[in-house]
């Protein structure tokens, strides 16, 4: 199973060229990382709330096939790619009317607000929901 | 005196009519508001980290008289044109090459965010620097 | 009948203070009319495309009641409230829980791209549509 | 000689997080690549008006290494570290204070936008421009 995350594109997101403007990629790949968490049961916000956890980047990349334009429907899939100690790398296919039009990854640090803001060990049942979404995918 | 606040049009700013996404004139004033309380002397990152205040929108308004194109070098004069008791009305003009491109306003709420945020009456050591801001201008 | 435009606040849309950073309300209008025109069968992709119409800003307004918080769901009701030779007035009003959180308006003229931008008669079939829209409204 | 680019972060830059959220970083290289081209010489916009060339991207990179708070001032310096023939790799380094906060890469092409989007080699006027400052730079 890879979660999924629609969007339409906006008129806001296109530039001069009449293209999206690219950074916009870039937050459709943070909304896709708040879906995929909120798909396992963790949205950010009750992260954020209750644990005072988020999951700030420390890399984030993107290869840009195709062009978007305005209107354009979109589907992001996500899947976490690679699992460390206190850091993922999750996964990110853009398509539309099924053709790749773009492809990123985020890599992210499960990291504590609580006071200075500090790296923590992915807890087991993140892990576990996170490893079987990789599993589901493959299996 | 105004204070003062310029920019110049990014690439990102435009959309695909060739011209500046409306929206951002709101970012600007904005923009333009910090660096109104950053000249007299109370930058916000300081009112908000010492003092837990912000300054949330009740109101904002823009009226758009020219496109802005990318590049465009623009500068925004702002003052304060309504002080009440928990509330300022900050007013924005929008040049081009001495010409008016946008003229707008917002208007502000006083407002402690220690706690569930709630407006508070505007410091006399504040209301005087706004109103002295407004003398100096008309003076 | 008001068209009816539906959205939940993303991460990137909060500002330090926790809260919605306020030029992303102009952003949903401006959603909100290009959803409109595609509602009365005039998405403004084709209107750009096939007739170089746009439909630029002439003043917006927006008043805030309640702040938004990331992941609330919203909805935008908008409707034609005044019709003018070239311009029209197109109202949102923004809802949580069918409570209201905010609501705007934006003044937008009729224009053309083919050249130098120009402002044109609303066409009478659109007028009929829009006028439409405001009588099933009330009717 | 590096081209340098410098801005300070803006309130709508930050997250509830309190910190910059991540796609700004990639505006900011969109930023500070057309500020690279106007100081060769070749500003986008004239590009774009005398030439119809844009410089879309094929890949965009950034590592994340300090959070970057609102009203930072920041400078990036910019350089072409690959020059392929219808390609280039431009070097993105973020400072604060001296200090590295983030480094980022894009890969973009050279296109032209008369028709549909192609890529065309980069004209020699504009090599030796970016070799000369990565020359410089080393020299």
């Amino acid at each position: 199973m890879k979660s999924e995350f629609s969007f339409q594109v906006r008129w806001g997101d296109t530039d001069a060229a009449g293209i999206v403007f690219y950074p916009n990629f870039y937050k459709w790949m943070d909304d896709a990382t708040h879906n995929y968490l909120a798909i396992i049961g963790y949205p950010s916000s009750k992260l954020f709330a209750e644990h005072q956890i988020g999951v700030p980047l420390l890399e984030a990349n993107c290869m840009f096939k195709r062009p978007l334009l305005f209107e354009d429907q979109v589907v992001v899939e996500s899947f976490v790619e690679e699992l460390r100690n206190k850091v993922f790398k999750i996964k990110h296919e853009f398509k539309k009317e099924g053709q790749m039009v773009a492809e990123g990854y985020e890599v992210r640090a499960w990291t504590s607000f609580a006071g200075k803001p500090k790296a923590q060990p992915i807890p087991n049942y993140i892990r576990e929901l996170m490893v079987s979404q990789v599993e589901i995918l493959e299996g």
